[in-house]
C-alpha cells in the first residue's frame, strides 16, 4: 500500500509533540532571557553584537548542531535624540520618534508652520504654494484588526511621506504612529528616501500627540512647531545571521526553515518584535529535537540579521546557500508577536494542499483556520520565495500587536506564556510534518526579488 | 411647619441638575482646550503662567464672578535630562523618570553596584555594610484597586526612601514606579530630604523597566547601574490660585468651596491629574449658575497653585482668607480622575450626616454608597480642614487613574466624557444641596496642618 505524504505513525508522533507543547515550554525563557541579557538590538549596534553572541550560546546549549554565522553587512543609523516641540504660549513638548533612516536637523531644530492632510494621497494632490516651507504632518488612523491588515494600509505614510512632502516643498514630515495604542508611545520603523526628492527629516507623532496637533490646528491655522532631531548614518557594519540545525536522518540534505530575526528596533525589548518570534522557531526546532521519532529532513533554523533595515540578511542568506536553496524544501518565519494562530496560509504547488490540510488537522485542537494560497510568508523569506522556495505561513493574532510594534512599549509584560505554547506547538507540528512528509511542497516560479 | 435641610423645591431642583449634567456637559471640553492650549503646567513653569491666564480667561467667559487671582509662592525644580542605564555586554537604558525635588548628579553620572530590597520596612533593617556606595533598589509593585488605597501602602518609597537609603551610605535610589500599569511610563512625584540625611538622587523606573533590573538582579548579583540627571532647584517664583464664583441670594456671604489644582506634572499633560478635577468643579458651578432657582450661599470655585510640590496654593488659600473660614459652610475637592463617583465620604459634624444621606438620595440613580465620617477630603482641603471646614469627600473610582497618574501618559484619550458627566452631576448636585440647605454642617476640631 502506497504511502501519502505521512504515515500513521509520522501522525501521532506529531500529535503528542502538539501535545508536549501545550504542556508548557521554554519560549518565554528565551524571551525573558534576550530581552533582559542583551535587550535593543538595532542592526549594527552593540545590542545588535551581543544578541548574535546570545544566540549562539543560547542553540550551542539547546543541543543544536552546525550552530554557525554569516555575516551581513548592515546599515548603521544612529537615532540620537528626538525633539519635537508644539509652539504657543507654553511651548508643548510632543511624544515623537525620528523615523529610521531619517537625516538629523541643524542643532537649531527646524520651526515652521505645519499643514495637515489625511493620508498620503491627499498630500500627494497637495498644492505646492501651501506646502512650501511648512512642516507636513499626516493624520491618519491605522485601524485594528486581527490580521494586521489595517498595517499595510498606513504604512506608506512613513516609508514615503518625507520624500512626497519634500517634492512639494516641505522642510520636515510628521506623521501620526503607524499604529493602535492610545497609550503616549510613537511608534518608529524605517523611511526611505527618493533618489530624486531633497532629503528632509521625518518624524512620528504617538496617537495623543497626534490629537494634541490637530485640535490645536483645528482652533489656530498658524499653529507652529519645532523638530530637531541628531540622527545620523555611519558607515555600514558587520552583524550576521545565526544558524543552527537539527539534523534528519534519511533525507538529511534536505530542509525545511525556521525562520526569524534578531535585530530589533532600538527603542523598546523587541520582545514581541522580534524576540517572540526567535523563541517560538528555537523552541519548535528544540522540541523536535527532542523527539524519539527522528525527522527525515534537517530543520534548519536561521536567526536573520538586520530585518528591520532593508533586509540585507535575507538576502545575504538567500546569495550565501547558491543551489542549496533547491534543497529548501518549505520556508517558515515567525514575525508578527506571540500568536495565537488563528490562520494556515501558503504558497505552495497546488497539488501540496491536500498535505497542508491534513497539517492542518494535525494541529485540530489549536482552532487554526485554513487559508489562501498566495501568502508572502514573511519579509525575510522573500528573497528564498522570489528563488522559488514553497512557504507556509502562519498567520498570528495580531489584534494587539500593532499597539506595541516598533515603539519603547515592546516589553516581556506583553509576552503571555500560554499563548506562545500555542504558537510554538503550531509551529512544531508544521516543521515536523514538513521534515517526514514523502515527496515535496513543489517549487514556486522564480521571481526577481527587487525590495 | 419647620423646614428641615431642604424644601421639596429645592430637592427637585437638585433632581433636575442632576439629570441635566446627566444629558450631557461641556467638563470634557474644559480638559480638551487645557491641555491642548496649555498641556503640561508643572509649578513655576511657563504651563503654569499659561494654565493661570487660561482658567481667568475660561471663567471669566464662562460668566463667574469675582474672578481673582491670589499669588503664591511655588518651589521652581527643574527635572532636565535622566538617564538610567543597566551596564552589561550590551548597556541598555531603562525608561526611568527622576522623582520631583532630587538632586541631579555630576555630569559623568554615578555608577555603582545595585542591591535590591522588597520594600522600605526591610531597606530600614538593611546592613550598612552591605549598602555602602551602593545604588539602591526599591522593588515594590503597587496593588490594583477600586478606591486607590494601594497608592498610600507604597508612595513612602518615593518619599522617603532617598534619605533611608543615604542614611546606610547609599549614592542613589531608584524605585520601582508607584503605579499599576505594565505601560512603559515612569512614575514621577514628588520626593523629600530630611534634612538629617546627605542628599543623593533619586529615580523611579518603569514597571517593565523594573522587572529587567530585577530579572537581571537574579542572574548577576554584580549588576551595575550608570544614573545621570541635570536636576536642579531654582529660586522659587511665583504662580497664583484662580478664583470665580456663582454668587449666592440671601446668604451670599456663606460660602460652599468646590476645589481642584491647576498644576500639574511636566511628564504628561495633566489631563487626569488634576485636569479632570478642573473640569468637574468649573463644570459643576457653571450648571449651578445656569439654574432658575439660584443657590442662598456663593458657591466659590478655587482652582489651587501648585498642589504637586507643596501644596503651597492651598495653604496660602487659608491664609488669606483670614476669619472667613468661619463662613465656609463646606468644602469638595476634585484629585483623583475622572470619576465615576463611587461613594460618599465626608468629615462633618455628626449631627449633619442626616443631611448627607438625604443628599445621597438626591444621586440615587448614580449608585453611590455612603462612606465614613472620617475622611479626609483630599490634599488642597487640608489646610481648611484643619482651620474647622466640614469635608464632603466623593469618592472616586480609581481602578485606573494609578496606570497613568504622574507618567507622561497622563493624557486626554483617557477621558471619558460620559464618565465625567456623571461625576460632574455628582459635584453639581452636592454643592447645590450645601449651597441651600437650612443650617450648615457644624465646624471641626482645629488642630495644627503640618504637612
Amino acid at each position: 500500500m502506497p504511502v501519502t505524504d505521512w504515515t500513521d505513525a509520522d501522525l501521532a508522533a506529531a500529535a503528542a509533540l502538539r501535545d508536549r507543547a501545550l504542556k508548557g515550554t521554554s519560549a518565554y525563557e528565551h524571551v525573558s532571557s534576550l530581552v533582559t541579557e542583551v535587550g535593543p538590538r538595532l542592526a549594527g549596534s552593540a545590542g545588535d553584537e551581543a544578541a548574535v553572541r546570545w544566540a549562539m550560546n543560547r542553540l550551542g546549549k539547546l543541543g543544536f548542531t552546525g550552530v554557525r554565522t554569516q555575516d551581513v553587512l548592515v546599515p548603521r543609523w544612529i537615532r540620537g535624540t528626538t525633539e519635537v516641540t508644539l509652539l504657543g504660549p507654553a511651548p508643548q513638548p510632543l511624544v515623537a520618534a525620528t523615523l529610521g533612516g531619517s537625516i538629523g536637523t541643524a542643532e537649531e531644530g527646524i520651526e515652521a508652520g505645519v499643514i495637515e492632510f489625511d493620508s498620503l494621497a491627499s498630500l500627494s494632490t497637495g498644492q505646492a504654494s501651501d506646502i512650501k516651507n511648512k512642516i507636513v504632518f499626516i493624520n491618519e488612523r491605522m485601524e485594528r484588526t486581527r490580521d494586521g491588515e489595517g498595517y499595510g494600509k498606513v504604512v506608506k505614510n512613513r516609508v514615503q511621506g518625507a520624500s512626497v512632502a519634500a517634492n512639494l516643498g516641505a522642510v520636515a514630515v510628521v506623521i501620526r504612529s503607524v499604529g493602535t495604542s492610545d497609550e503616549r508611545f510613537a511608534h518608529t520603523g524605517r523611511m526611505v528616501y527618493d533618489v530624486s526628492a531633497p532629503r528632509i527629516p521625518a518624524f512620528s507623532l504617538s496617537n495623543p500627540d497626534a490629537d494634541v496637533l490637530s485640535r490645536q490646528l483645528k482652533t489656530n491655522k498658524q499653529t507652529r512647531l519645532r523638530v530637531k532631531s541628531s540622527a545620523r548614518e555611519m558607515p555600514s557594519t558587520w552583524s550576521a545571521n545565526v544558524i543552527g540545525e537539527i539534523p534528519g536522518t534519511d533525507r538529511a540534505g534536505e530542509i525545511v526553515l525556521l525562520g526569524a530575526h534578531l535585530d530589533s528596533w532600538d527603542l523598546g525589548q523587541g520582545a514581541l518584535d522580534d524576540g517572540a518570534g526567535v523563541a517560538i522557531v528555537v523552541e519548535a526546532a528544540r522540541l523536535i529535537s527532542r523527539m524519539d521519532r527522528k525527522p527525515s529532513r534537517t530543520v534548519r533554523v536561521v536567526l536573520f540579521a538586520n530585518e528591520e533595515f532593508g533586509l540585507s540578511g535575507a538576502k545575504e542568506y538567500a546569495r550565501l546557500i547558491g543551489e542549496e536553496h533547491a534543497k529548501h524544501v518549505l520556508a517558515m518565519e515567525a514575525d508578527t508577536g506571540i500568536g495565537p494562530v488563528i490562520r494556515l496560509e501558503t504558497q505552495v504547488a497546488p497539488e501540496s494542499l491536500g498535505a497542508i490540510e491534513k497539517m492542518r488537522k494535525a494541529m485540530e485542537p489549536l482552532v487554526i483556520d485554513s487559508g489562501v494560497n498566495t501568502a508572502s510568508g514573511g519579509a525575510d523569506l522573500g528573497p528564498l520565495r522570489a528563488l522559488g522556495v514553497p512557504v507556509l505561513d502562519p498567520v498570528l493574532d495580531a489584534t494587539l500587536y500593532f499597539d506595541v510594534h516598533h515603539t519603547m512599549n515592546d516589553t516581556l509584560a506583553k509576552v503571555d506564556a500560554k499563548t506562545l505554547d500555542q504558537t510554538v506547538a503550531a509551529y512544531a507540528v508544521a516543521a515536523y510534518l514538513a521534515a517526514t512528509k514523502q515527496g515535496d511542497f513543489g517549487r514556486l516560479s522564480p521571481v526577481p526579488f527587487d525590495r
